[in-house]
């Protein structure tokens, strides 16, 4: 027998489906929900929370003309299939199948492509702006966890949007939740208004204290409104809002929609910028993921039953081994602490947090600030570590080169998921960190070969005394090269493999990858050197003076884009002092790339040690050839 | 006869002069800043403002152990008198004189190197979390304007201070002004604290009303305290803040050096962090200041009697020009907008503000807000034009990336005070865009070499529908080369001269300082090419490979540092396709860049015509000995 969901073939179909339905299409989009992303893997809490808030939103916009931005966007799976994305969610976050996040160029109902945090706001305001010079009066929807509201970006624009009066609706999704406990003042502020009955009742306890009181009640209640703001401050919830200029309503129950229905249509009316608070539980209907918001909140394929991951962890990952490290590290030096933006779990600060809860900071979803306030402990003594995924340190650019390189402060960076991610695609890709860093005055920048070597990093980093980046890729840490580990010595990199002919200098995650190359390239009779670069600033120019002597291709291999990144710093240095050399450099170039299993990328992206290994040789071949000619015509 | 000011000569000596002194002192520091600063330029009017609060925080505070942060830092020149600089104001902002700006190097009464708005919360924040980690208990205050509070990363910062309960006071310098007006939900709020009566007068009104009833009074009292909070909303201003859960104190005279510092010790006593809103008056003591801020707010030298500046604009600088352009065609394209992040004096934005107010914004100290916004405008049909100077567009990477060139959003970036920007010195210098914005796919970059080429730089950004950057400097737009003016080709450079052996290939700025150095090197008979690079992104290929047929040594000239700029895209691309050719690098090297006029500048780090010249003159010569001795072994 057809479901109601069945109805649901594209966009707006959901309006043809009868109030008494709704809740039996809320509970087919959960049990469609849960049947595939427990196949496929991806984000769940936070879709099953949002499930009536996004059909609300579709019985009140129209699309595509109506304008709906999803913050971070990762709840956007109900919006995918309420516009007849449905089949998409067999190929979800695979290669060339369906994106996990909102893509203008996936469907028109994406108004906005989303993926880090705090950007709905500003980008909806723009549209509503647009709308406004253009003489059109669609809807402009922005829809934005409690979480991301943490983030500075989001205040601006709804500071900007104070000012502007163009009407728009920001919903505040409050589930209490980012991906781990939402902090701060912000927090506690929502925390009070969901909570607190003295906020809700306020207007009915006052009004009838003083109207109890006959005739000098009325008096009071005149003398009272002599200041309309005054009163407001008694009745009103949400004032820090309505402070700014915002108005504000609710806080109303995301799981009623009818409810929320009506809330909209009557925002619709206010002029100006209103924001709804929606009250939301996430995880909400399977109730492994309601009482483990945080470990459903993005996951592998997992048994519906029993609520457990398919896969099995097999050995530590990177994030793993920062962790263990760093709380031993912090045992004696007590002047280590750790920062992290709303990632406890995600950067492993988790067990630090629990070990030293003085020297723990979550400053919630604010890469800046995190990174400045580390400039002013740094400055004041002591040696913070500020653990942020590589996209995610974009946000922070100047804050790293202007408060804390260019005061030279010893703040140690932790750049986790750098290079492919994988499903989460080119909103989450690592790849461009090597880049916005490297042009960095004063900071080191390192990148393990293996699992000890991230260790030793990080002691050598934190005994540094300036600015330092590590970065490591996603997922299980390499243990192989464990018997080669010379000290780390400022600039220096490792020789792995010393030959001649050609020299590779492989960047992190690349020298697992390098060694399959020289694997292949020796059995094919070539000569060939393996260096772990380590430090991707300062470069090791003396290596590659030596290297030179009796090498004519350097072969640079890095998880980063072309521009900006390391095999350009040896182009140049190449040219600067004019090596004798020809190079090939392995790096991402131009593009953002999109989701897929991360050795998939690697091979469209002719990263993986086959294809590396096939220009190789096709180079050297040309080269040699080269040579040969060279030497024929100088009579050699 | 000494004056108060000359007992004053190294921090905390202020502490010595009796308070009936104070006056005097506060008339002598206005003086000794109105004769330094009319001489050497400056900040002014924001020092003018500060001057009680300066010396109230200098009464209160004790140094270097107390830390004060001073957000953006051009406020800090009282605070360099009362720590013993008052010598360095003969070569303030000079190359080797004493910074316009707080720097930890030349003082360690500066707690933090500021330049950037919105940091000093965070900064502090930080300071403190250290001390208190430490068992110290100094004191720590930032001082933060109304306009830098704007900045999402403020917000981010009293977020987290909210959290963490540790002391540390935050002064509100409320002088209702950023560099221009102040715009937002925010200032509107603090308008209203200043000047709204019911604010200030409320906790009296409401008591004095309702205890004036008999018995009922008391009762009714009692009812309102049920909830403390409610009261709490009733008599306390501030409550935005309050709400987050930060003591607010104020607002509060500025210029009473009393009431600050009885104030100041209150704070002192309540535990956490506490807002101390001070009311200044920008300029004040100097009227042509008090009337005109802005225009007082940065000056070059000036006299003192009559207020008007001593140096004559004799040219149009990049900025007019721009600003006339995009006027003129916004004229005819009515999708065009404009957005300023608080600056629309600096970037050429009021004019067009007067033009077409409707579809101009000034979001406010808001960078990352501003492209985000830019670019929903973009995504719902209309040309956002994003004008912020190059070293501010840094905290705006991410959401260049992310937000706009992701989805390739028509949004036009215009980064003025590109390259060096002189006197404001290292936290203003414009020379890390080339390298942060290279690296990001789908922008263009482009850099005009005179007037008439921004002209047509802008209107072909306006047309081409794609992401696009025009990066220029500082200052007075060259106006050589008229004759010259291919019409703009995507990704095609410009041929000024086509002669062999040297090609230089010189970015935006530089071709004026290339024109130079070809005549020099003719004048020695060579033959040199010389191309305006145009595209910095996407480079010219074609015409590289062109060139690298009758030419050995390609010299690249840009203003921005090496790693990730244009000469290194040069190097790998040498690199990528094999050239025959040398390459001489002209660009910052991996550095800071202080503060000094720009022409000293450039000679320091190698940038003037005659020290390029003098070095491709040496390679030049090398070349071609190695050159002939190659022909001669190959028997040619």
């Amino acid at each position: 027998m057809p479901g109601v969901l069945d109805k649901i073939e594209k966009a707006n179909d959901i309006k043809n489906i009868s109030p008494e339905e709704y809740g039996e299409l809320a509970q087919e989009i959960r049990d469609f929900l849960l049947e595939k992303v427990s196949i496929t893997g991806g984000h769940l809490a936070s879709n099953l929370g949002v499930v009536e808030l996004t059909m609300a939103l579709h019985l009140f916009m129209d699309f595509p003309q109506d304008q709906l931005v999803w913050d971070v966007g990762h709840q956007a799976y109900i919006h995918k299939i309420l516009t007849g994305r449905k089949e998409g969610f067999d190929t979800l976050r695979q290669l060339d199948g369906m994106s996990g996040f909102p893509k203008c160029k996936e469907h028109d109902a994406d108004a906005f492509n989303t993926g880090h945090s705090s950007t709905s706001i500003s980008a909806a305001l723009g549209m509503a702006r647009a709308r406004d010079l253009q003489g059109q009066h669609n809807k402009v929807v922005a829809v934005i966890g409690d979480g991301a509201l943490s983030g500075g970006m989001a205040f601006e624009a709804l500071n900007n949007a104070a000012r502007l009066r163009t009407n728009m609706i920001v919903i505040l999704n409050d589930n209490n939740m980012s991906i781990s406990e939402n902090v701060g003042g912000m927090a506690s502020y929502l925390g009070k208004l969901r909570t607190d009955t003295r906020y809700q009742n306020l207007k009915s306890n006052v009004e009838n204290v003083v109207r109890k009181m006959p005739q000098i009640g009325d008096a009071l209640m005149g003398t009272m409104r002599r200041s309309k703001e005054t009163l407001k401050r008694l009745m009103v919830p949400g004032m820090l809002f309505e402070d700014m200029g915002i108005t504000y309503l609710g806080p109303i129950d995301g799981h009623n929609i009818d409810g929320m229905l009506a809330m909209l249509k009557h925002a619709r009316t206010v002029k100006g910028t209103v924001i709804l608070h929606v009250i939301t539980k996430k995880g909400k209907g399977y109730r492994y993921a309601e009482k483990f918001p945080s470990r459903f909140h993005g996951v592998n394929p997992f048994d519906l039953e029993t609520g457990r991951s398919k896969s099995k962890k097999v050995a530590e990952n990177y994030t793993d081994v920062f962790s263990k490290k760093l709380i031993a590290l912090a045992k004696d030096n007590k002047k280590i602490t750790a920062i992290t933006a709303a990632m406890p779990s995600g950067t492993g600060l988790q067990a630090f947090k629990e070990a030293y809860p003085k020297r723990f900071m979550d400053v919630g979803i604010a890469e800046e600030h995190a990174v400045t306030y580390a400039a002013g402990m740094a400055k004041a003594g002591m040696i913070p570590v500020v653990a942020i995924y590589s996209t995610f340190m974009q946000r922070a650019y100047d804050q790293i080169l202007h408060d804390v390189c260019l005061g030279n402060f010893p703040v140690v960076f932790i750049l986790d998921r750098a290079g492919i991610v994988g499903s989460d695609g080119e909103t989450h890709q690592g790849i461009f960190d090597l880049s916005f860093l490297s042009n960095i005055p004063n900071l080191v920048i390192l990148a393990p070969k293996n699992d000890r070597e991230l260790e030793e990093m990080l002691e050598y980093a934190i005994h540094l005394g300036k600015p330092v980046a590590i970065r490591f890729p996603r997922g299980t840490a390499y243990t192989g090269l464990q018997e080669q580990q010379a000290p780390l010595e400022l600039g220096k990199s490792e020789v792995l493999q010393r030959e001649k002919d050609i020299a590779i200098l492989a960047v992190g995650s690349m020298v697992k990858h390098a060694e399959k190359v020289v694997d292949l390239l020796r059995e094919d009779g070539l000569s060939v050197t393996l260096v772990n670069v380590r430090f991707v600033k300062p470069l090791d120019r003396a290596l590659l003076k030596d290297l030179a002597k009796d090498h004519t291709l350097f072969v640079t291999m890095e998880e980063n884009v072309e521009q900006g990144g390391f095999g350009q710093a040896i182009s140049s240095y190449i040219e600067e002092v004019q090596l004798p050399v020809r190079q090939v450099n392995f790096s991402i170039k131009d593009q953002f790339v999109e989701h897929g299993k991360v050795y998939e990328l690697y091979k469209r992206l002719g990263l993986d040690p086959q294809s590396m290994y096939g220009k190789i040789k096709a180079t050297w071949e040309v080269c040699s050839q080269a040579e040969k000619f060279s030497d024929d015509i100088s009579g050699k």
